[in-house]
Order: structure tokens, then sequence, then C-alpha cells
């Protein structure tokens, strides 16, 4: 069966990378999207995993030939998601994650409508705010840039198929992990599989009919 | 939050039966539809458990003061779904779980087009006869007539939201629980619970603005 395109967005802070990472966990047949960018790598990054590291002018042949799914411009770099990779896997039968922006992920939507886009929320702005300040690792300027930046991504929320409260992580995960496994078996795309799925010839016809 | 409708249909046999037990079990809040009928209790069905049992007039009665979800004529009897207790279960946040055949489903779809349809089929007719044949308790003419509805049945089933194919009945379990957990949580139903869902008003602003 094709795999399913998953598009997942939430402000920082949200307990978006918990999420992916338990669902990348417990589905390793699911694809992580490795986005490229024309930014530098930071200490400890690596070349294919986190990032692929391109020139600007490897960067704009991209958008050229229409090799990206999306891609924008933060603050002077690029950022893109290649599309032949994630084509490529999708009929493979492979899941893919793509773990963007707002901007990215409507840009997704646009150039491949299957892909199911999954926006989670933080229970308010003051729980979003203390849980980045709790993080200890940002200043508080950084943590006000966040904070602006969640205000503009809550906007386009209710563009995405899926809205998730992120509350309590595990309940949060079990509505992620449902909407997965329930996209799978919308008719629409058992109906392309019926040929693999169903080998009952007759079955196959009756189903067929209308 | 307003319940789900829930309409689930298979062919006799599938293994449907099993799956709503499992479904209700699981699910103490998810109330079973009951539907009317103008044939005669048989001996153990009990009124209002079973069925509602109603005279030929009510029944005719609840069709012109159009109280019927969907209805239909089986073999000379009538069986319904009562209207007013499914919408009232609905406003009070229950999720309803209505066990029809397709007949009856797509008129639910069309009267209450938020209902969520589930086909579950078996994973050949082949199969379906031998499950049929193994339960044991109904002679060959039966099983026939059964396989001869199946066969009619199918016919209707890519016109529901979702198709499940029961081969494992615990993996087609996993499917339908999941379904239900992530139709709840479509960004048309999470928007129109906003308020109840969404206590900080700036948030609540912010994912109306667009």
């Amino acid at each position: 069966m094709k795999g399913l395109l998953i598009v997942i967005s939430a402000p920082s802070g949200t307990g978006k990378t918990t999420l992916v990472n338990m669902l990348m966990k417990s589905h390793p047949d699911m694809a992580f999207s490795v986005s490229c960018t024309t930014r530098k790598p930071r200490p400890g990054e690596i070349n294919g995993k986190d990032y692929y590291f391109i020139s600007l002018e490897e960067f704009e042949k991209k958008i050229e030939k229409n090799e990206l799914l999306e891609w924008a411009e933060v603050y002077g770099n690029f950022y893109g998601t290649p599309k032949d990779r994630v084509i490529k896997a999708l009929n493979e039968g492979k899941d893919i994650l793509l773990d963007i922006d707002t901007q990215g992920a409507l840009q997704v939507k646009k150039n491949y409508p299957d892909a199911v886009l999954i926006f989670i929320l933080p229970p308010s702005l003051a729980e979003l705010e203390r849980r980045l300040k709790s993080r200890g690792t940002e200043d508080e300027e950084t943590v006000e840039k966040r904070l602006l930046i969640a205000r503009r991504e809550l906007k386009f929320a209710t563009r995405y198929d899926y809205i998730i409260i992120n509350d309590k992580i595990n309940e949060a995960y079990k509505k992620l992990e449902s909407i997965v496994t329930a996209e799978r078996w919308k008719t629409r795309r058992v109906r392309e599989h019926f040929p693999e799925l169903i080998k009952d010839r007759e079955m196959l016809q009756l189903l067929n009919c209308k």
C-alpha cells in the first residue's frame, strides 16, 4: 500500500518532538523526511541526518526545477523538503513524517493534497511559556521570540486536518497514533489498493461495481 | 463535546457483532441505538433492549412525522432508528453506535452527514461461507440467503467513509477503535468545541482569526 504523508506542526514547546519520537519508535517503518538547508551546520549536526547542507546555488536550482515539496526562507536561510525522496518512499509503501512549520505544511497540502496535516496545540499560551522557560536552555529573548512565532502559527491551526491538544502526553500520543491508523483505512485509500488487499475476484468485482 | 454517530455495517458472519461488543465494552460511555420494529418479539427478546416492539400504525406515524433517522421494510416487517433518542444522546456528548444494513446506513448519512460510516469486510466470500457454516446454527438455505444478501451489501461498501478488512479480529478492532478516536479530533469537530476545550482567551482568538 502507498504510504501516508503525515505533516506535524506545533509551536516550539508544545511537545511535538517528544510525540514525533514516540511515533517513530513504535513505527520503525516510518521514515522521517530530512530537509535541506543553506544554513551552516551547527556543532554535532550530521549531513544527511539532521539536514542536507547545500549551497544557495544548489537550493535555487532545486526551486527552479520544482524539486521541493515546500520551502521557506527563515532569517536569511533557506529550508526545504526534497520532493523525490518523499515521493519515492511513499510509492514504496513507507509512511513519511514531516515536522515543518505552518507555511511549509500548507504548501505541502497544496502540492500533495493527500497529505494528512496534524496541528498540536499547547493547553494554553501561559502553559507554553511555562514549558519554554522551564527548559532553562533559552534566554528570555529567545523565549519571547518563540512565543511570538507561536502566536503567528496558531492562526493557521484550523487549516489542518486534525487538531490535538497536548495536555497529557500519553493521551495526545494515543490520538496521534489513532489518526495515522485511521487515515490508512479511509475508503478512498483502501480502494486504490483493493487488488493487493482482496484476493477474492468475485468480491473485488462486487466492491468495484458502483 | 458533541458525540459521534458511528454506523457499522457488515455482511452476516464478518465478525461485526464481536467487534461492536469489544468497542462497547472498552467505551462504557458509548450508547448503542435500539431500533424499533413491527415484527413480533422472539422468545427471550426484551422490549427496549433488543428492540422497541411497536405496532404498524405507530411505525407509520413515526415515518409520517419524520421521527426516524432511517427505516426499511425487510420481509414484511419494518425496522427503524428513532431519531429523538439518537440526537439527544449526541447532544449530551455521548457517542452512538448504529449497527444497521447498507440501506439504512446510507439513509443516515443523508439525514445526518456528520455520521461516520464504517464497513467491515470479510477477507473473502469463501471465508465468509466457511464462517457461516462453522457456526452450525443455520441450515444450508439460511447460509445461502445470507451469502446472497452479503453479495448485495458489498456493492455499497465504497460509499462508506472507512473500510476495514476483518482478517484478524484484534487488528480489525485496533483499526475500528482508531477510527473512533481519530474522528473526534478532526478540525471541523474540534473547532465547534474550542470554547469548551480551550480556556485561554488569547489562544482562542488566534485560533478563530482565519
